[in-house]
């Protein structure tokens, strides 16, 4: 199901927070312990923002914790505001176009959970995808089509509205379709300036999310990195995180 | 813009046919004559038909001349029927997904050309995927979708008529989207008894396609696999070529 | 540590022993019982003997789990003979060239343990590796070079002295070394009609092995393949376990 | 035989050199002109210094005109000093581990050419290789051998007697071992403050090597990255190329 984090604040090497935790990113990959998988091996991603208009992405099929080029390059990115993935598949192949983040223009976007019952539902949302967003889909995750359905909601202009409005949508043609297993959405996406987190199910059972500090910045992530519990504060379910330079705003989240 | 091969007749080791002619598959990955692009190194395939109901598909990214496992594998496998495929991609990215052939229960497919302005006609021909296909598009080909919809439009009853009304489809659909490059089509496919190829272009352009004869079977291919022009016979634009055991009998093929 | 399997016995489809137990070696793969690591992902292989003079390979870098070519040719492939790997590495990278099985002629071999201490041994152990040998060299693994000193040792003659050969060369050689770390050796390997393994450490904790039975042949495990304990035998320490057609057959080995 | 590029000067974004120019390295890698095989699809890599201690590093197996990740990073990047290299092996397999450049400490390589006869001379090359860097061996590449011993040789100190030393260490061995195919180096390397490039051969056809200037610095190249003319200057066979602040210095090199 997938873990993920992201970070803003000062400037800091990738390395120092996606490798170096006890409980790093890279460290669950191997063994997470508040997923339904702890194994995340099926490929992995960072995406960063630097001195371009858009932000990089490097995404790959093997397990992020032997993967060489992910090491190096963590070691010499040096950036205010970053997110990172472990991908633990619910069916789509490991390959590249089917890994986080997925992006737009200046836009990043990481997901954990699922659309269930995908299969029954996904030509109904593929049909949804506006002319101009269409060409982008390259795979066949139900992430990446919510993505693109957020997009076409008004992500840029109103990321809870357009949050809210995807998730309706999605349970609508769940519903017309005959989906019956549960919308699983803790997810993150960024501007570059600001980032959005949103945990939130259909059932009682959305994936975990946290909020933590560190020396220079802020963190939000699947699970805490280390086992210093103060600095970690969870996340309710139904529960929407801005995070800009003043630290993480919590509020409730509902569809209605 | 790709080159494939396919062959049918008493049981050979792959890697007679694939490796050991000198212009073969894949001398013709790195150094086509007849293509439009010399160089097809955007993944390959090798689909082959063994004792089982459905067919053997191995796929991968590197160019075909440099993978062990291909080698090995070609080294291995004697079958009655297989065919191969070198990518040029025309814009999708290198992925095992997006690598010919496709398969689909008992049958595959390879593909050489392209749907013209893919992108503008792409969800117009997606919205034409039945529901019970729609699930196995992983990859975002042109040739991928192709193969959905001549499964769609009975291709195991009357491959002939299938593949007509096809393309016909996709050409309309091209018109009604503004898509105005070429349809290209010289394609090959196969329920493992008998081996069906056309070649067609909406322009005057269509990707050559050749007969040949080998020991124990018959060849139909992108381009010759050596330079003794008597085994080999051009098919010429807009005909159809359908092969079973007493040879290949080529004949027109027309829209209308 | 990585996790093994290897298969004597009526031809049969490789997937039926190798992904449908209920603890596969691909379950094996993301979970393992016995094992020093729980998830064995860091590259795979099959080796299996067919009709040409030397076995087939197929190895490659992602999960076992995830790679839909393993999946496709295990369905294809019948035979009567296989070894398979999951590798969890020690140290070096991932790559198909560090990957399991390592073949030589018609010798396959598949390897669980380590030489201890290896980066300080490996230039005196490698400085042994004859003339002939010395260009197969392709990776950076113990376990390749385990396997071409077994080869220089007679392992094609007399299997349990170039073993003890080895085994003994390989001590002697870690302790000039001041290598200190144990010696662990749970090992396959086979011509194709006798199967051979090993159960032997330096300390008192070899890697686990087991012989069992299935419905028409033999199988050597790292652990047994399902719940089905009358099924399995474990091998005890310092055990050498030969595998033709009359089913295993299990003594004593030590290097004096 | 391999293509590769080296820049210093001015930061300038990595895809404005590698990617934009007209015939840049990575439209070398489908369509080189000066090369012996034009195709140079073997993997590719690239090395850049930024604000830490040791260079990134990112190597991969594809060909370098389909890698997103190259695309991505590559624009990303900004640097004042960087390699890069698209890979045409002469023997040994596509793998990260025998992508170029290689690097230790502060030091990356990039070479285009060949020890002739490897197999016959590797080992007694190998051998030569001390204890401190031979654990950095990872592939089976002639060049990250030669790598190693011109580190061996004092690259740090006096990387022109670093270089003689080497290669009449490797014509002696190669003397020696009957090695009879000619030795090719025309190679790069950099400590992230100077670039030395050199143009030997054993006999009359040691591959090209230019001197370009670009806007805000200097390039060293295995051949033009556009046509325009001027801008390039052909470096003769037996020199040696000194890059620094002031721009490129050409001398005679010989081994004795």
């Amino acid at each position: 199901m997938c873990r993920w984090m992201a970070y803003a604040g000062e400037p800091v090497f990738v390395d120092e927070l996606l490798f170096r935790p006890c409980h790093s990113l890279i460290e669950q990959s191997r063994r997470a312990h508040e997923a339904k998988t702890g194994v995340n091996a099926d490929g992995f991603g960072v995406g960063w923002y630097g001195e371009r208009a858009v932000p990089g992405v490097f995404r790959d099929i093997m397990p992020a914790w032997s993967d060489e080029n992910l090491r190096a390059l963590a070691h010499q990115v040096r950036t205010r505001l970053f997110l990172a993935h472990v991908r633990a598949s619910t069916g789509s192949p490991t390959s590249r176009v089917n890994c986080h983040p997925f992006s737009g223009g200046r836009w990043l976007f990481v997901h954990n959970g699922q659309i269930g019952d995908f299969a029954r539902v996904r030509r109904r949302l593929e049909a949804l995808v506006p002319d101009e967003l269409y060409a982008e889909r390259q795979g066949a995750t139900d992430s990446e089509l919510v993505f693109l359905l957020m997009r076409a909601n008004g992500l840029e202009r109103d990321p809870v509205t357009a949050t809210r409005t995807t998730l309706a949508t999605i349970l609508a043609a769940m519903k017309e379709s005959g989906a019956n297993a549960p919308l699983r959405f803790t997810a993150c996406f960024t501007d570059g300036e600001t980032i959005h987190a949103c945990r939130f199910s259909s059932d009682d059972k959305p994936p975990t999310l946290y909020c933590g500090r560190t020396e220079g910045g802020w963190l939000v992530v699947s699970e805490p990195l280390d086992t210093e519990g103060a600095r970690w504060t969870a996340v309710p379910p139904d529960h929407w995180v801005t995070l800009k330079g003043a630290g993480p705003v919590v509020e409730p989240f509902a569809l209605h």
